[in-house]
């Protein structure tokens, strides 16, 4: 872990937009929160560390990948696996300057893009640029008005340039590295390592990131102050967070599963899982934005 | 419910891409999904379906937009929350021809290029074109060899021209959408509706949908030949699915919370909601895509 906390640089297209609530011809709604007279700052926090960016990215089980489509004037939109790492370093410590691995179905289309944008012959611009969005929803904030009704949630957006991944070693790091970002400890639990068919069919770009951003909302719901002086309105209106997370279900073993006892990496894995997700958006709804802020994360 | 299930069109831009399994020269990996040796056909289903991919839309806390950065190489991604509804008609049913009504921070920026090309006199490029991801994970589907991992997951992506919603009334059904699109009974459960000043600040934009697609994983894990041949790797590596879902935990007052019972209409919303995840987990791992395929829904 470096000693201080790294943080990518704030270009044009990745600064956050944080709605001024000094400001009146700025749209005043915010992403997926909309209290704007709020006392207190319940605003979603802006952060550029790489660690809280890295954070999100690496849980994120969907990541949605987005390029500029040739002869379309929608961007391609498409549903993808990553992880964050550096094959060069080695590292895949989240405070640290990593490349992303994305796996997934990366179509002829964007495989030849990439190809050809890593052939340009232009150092800087190697590689096709994408957009790569990461979210999580952590609770529903209720209040006393729909306009301030909320997510907790944690967003993340990477902007970078991906490049197929040809080295056959950096490749076998990234499978491995996706395969335990998703399920700990399943790389070694299965049949390794790959052929040398399974080697040539699997398709991993490698994104060298240019600049990264998130937006992270926690805490308890905000009114404005007419509604919270409505007596009448707070003795009908039940205000407050319902905790939202992902969980996994009991282990269902396929036709062919012969091992009687799901393995206990399996099972430490998944019951890990279910209770971080609990604390985690348990947390997430008690976590006050002043604590948040004084961490110097944003 | 429309009596024939419409299909969006598909374009060049939509198309939904599966690896053919007797090409050589095509990446076969495929979304979220590598198992290429498979004696059955686990591959995603793809789907053109309204109600498919409207339902998918709908169900998915935060979707993710895209659009074209003026002066940037890569695309903006927002995540913003949205329902599929149709204020003209109207309706909100799922296999028929909607509009995704989109709510959350829209910058200045989006806002405005969505103006502009609303402004730029031409009835059929009306807009700002943008593209819209939405997925949603079902399961691990864990298998011999990390290549043939999959998920169990439902994907949609949208296409169409945004503009941002003038008319009050439009505006006040789209808020009303969304929110009830959130928690069932909320909206009536609340203050409203909203005044002046909460109407003014919201923003949200009508995207008219130009095509659309979906990609669906269900069932089981498949393996390749040789591998199912292999007693000593059976013996060794369990495989099936961990059935994959969201849960709302219990309901955690505010501080200025008075309603000291959870409203009905959210315990029920949040049971309903915990029962269908865990079960639509369940039924995503057993489902057959035989069966799938019978419904006619691709």
């Amino acid at each position: 872990m470096p000693s201080t906390t790294l943080k990518y640089p704030t270009q044009p297209y990745s600064k956050v937009n944080r709605y001024d609530t000094r400001g009146e011809n700025q749209p005043p709604t915010n992403s997926l929160h909309t209290s704007q007279y709020s006392p207190t700052d319940h605003r979603p926090q802006a952060s550029y560390a790489l660690e809280t960016i890295h954070q999100i990215v690496n849980t994120c089980p969907i990541l949605h990948v987005s390029f500029a489509a040739p002869d379309s004037p929608f961007p391609t939109m498409l549903p993808m696996i990553g992880q964050m790492g550096s094959f060069a370093r080695p590292s895949a410590d989240t405070g640290d300057v990593l490349e992303l691995y994305l796996h997934g179905y990366v179509s002829s289309r964007l495989m030849n893009l990439a190809r050809k944008a890593d052939d340009n012959g232009s150092a800087e611009a190697n590689g096709l640029p994408i957009t790569i969005g990461a979210s999580h929803v952590d609770g529903l904030v209720l209040s006393l008005t729909p306009n301030s009704h909320s997510y907790n949630y944690r967003s993340a957006t990477l902007f970078g340039q991906a490049v197929p991944v040809t080295d056959v070693a950096e490749k076998l790091y990234a499978m491995q590295l996706i395969t335990e970002g998703i399920v700990r400890g399943r790389w070694a639990g299965t049949r390794v390592p790959p052929n040398g068919a399974e080697m040539q069919s699997t398709s991993v770009l490698r994104v060298s990131i240019a600049a990264g951003s998130a937006k992270v909302r926690t805490g308890m719901p905000s009114d404005d102050r007419a509604d919270m002086e409505d007596g009448a309105l707070l003795d009908r209106v039940w205000t407050g967070v319902v905790p939202v997370h992902y969980a996994m279900g009991e282990p269902m073993p396929s036709p062919y599963n012969r091992v009687e006892k799901v393995p206990a990496y399996l099972e430490e894995f998944r019951t890990g899982f279910n209770d971080d997700a609990v604390e985690g958006a348990v947390e997430a709804a008690t976590k006050s934005m002043a604590a948040k802020a004084k961490k110097g994360d944003s």
